[in-house]
């Protein structure tokens, strides 16, 4: 369905996405490695309050630690941290670098994917190569209060309509919501605080991945 | 005595660094193109309270605009705005990247200059064939208050006397002090908030711009 795999194991099935103010106090390297073992398919690390320094260092341990899992590391907006650890991947939201130049400077190897809040960015997005898009936010979150208008799931519907790319939905998402998200037409769910925030991530990473792999069996059984 | 001129016109000797916060609300292409007639030799984009796609926006604008005057622009801290912009260089404080990292993705064609704070630093910085080091803070100023330590005029005589780099003092610095700490042995003069906030940028620039050039003159007549 989509070809541009980039990155050996690029599979955003269950992609989680961190952030340390919601880790209570737990370390963002603990947080990724549950949910590794948990079924988490793809890591995106999002850190928006440290330095530059700290940032790449914790890209490079994050990196070394999801490459014994075979799992694809993302960075959130630093194109800069995605090169000093040499990720696997850079997410772009629309305030971050525009997509043209993050794919000029980080070539055809890597994986980029860009956040669309709306129908009309969903569009735009359909003339690049992106290699997925984050539909943000599926439902209203603390995670980013900023964004107040949420997609819903009308509107996953309405770009699954037409968008060509890969879809990942975030916002919001848990293993009781999983599978309407899914349904809606999400190709994958990125999740925040359901796992992050989870008094067990490695537990709450399994109960979303059973969620999406339950839908993904009924449909394969269903005729057509 | 130093060759290591990566780029067309390095030249360190008066160096503008930009903080949108002390512009009194003028524009920073304002300030950068009035530094640019009043003397200034290179320009740092420093820009922390941006988004990525504002801070690459306004490298580009910049870069456009100090090309059209010769002079290298350089980027602190953030080297994807550095490559989305095709800076000529890279500033990296003791927080940001590593300076070999960073060499390793700008390539050997590209400036990178370090701060360091103390005379420790300076010796590690000694390693590295960094393009400048930048002596911060000279005096005590209200831009970086978190910096308490003051490297003063005995610092920068200290770290003159062994260091092989080219240095840059910065902190604190204007047309009444700028003579001393070249006595003291500084290579350039990096300025902050004498232009940013001065009434008159290109009028201030100038008038720093003449007491370096007198000193250097006078340096000149002087036997020895």
């Amino acid at each position: 369905m989509f070809n541009l795999k980039r990155v050996k194991n690029f599979d955003p099935t269950l992609y989680l996405v961190t952030d340390q103010m919601l880790a209570k106090g737990r370390p963002v390297e603990f947080i990724v490695e549950q949910a590794a073992k948990g079924g988490a398919t793809m890591v995106q690390l999002r850190e928006k309050d440290c330095s530059t320094l700290d940032f790449v260092n914790l890209a490079i341990l994050i990196k070394k630690l999801l490459d014994s899992y075979h799992i694809p590391l993302i960075i959130n907006d630093r194109l800069d941290v995605a090169l000093a650890s040499d990720a696997d991947g850079l997410h772009i939201g629309q305030e971050d670098m525009p997509y043209t130049i993050a794919r000029k400077i980080l070539g055809k190897n890597k994986i980029i994917g860009l956040s669309v809040e709306n129908i009309e960015q969903a569009k735009v997005a359909d003339e690049f190569d992106v290699d997925y898009i984050g539909l943000s936010p599926v439902f209203v979150t603390g995670t980013k209060p900023e964004l107040t208008n949420s997609l819903g799931l009308e509107g996953v519907r309405r770009i699954a309509s037409f968008s060509k790319h890969c879809m990942v939905a975030i916002g919001g998402i848990h293993a009781k919501n999983a599978a309407e998200v899914l349904k809606a037409g999400a190709n994958g769910l990125a999740v925040v605080s359901a796992i992050v925030s989870a008094d067990d991530p490695m537990k709450a990473t399994r109960e979303i991945r059973q969620e999406i792999d339950k839908f993904k069996t009924a449909g394969k059984s269903e005729p057509g």
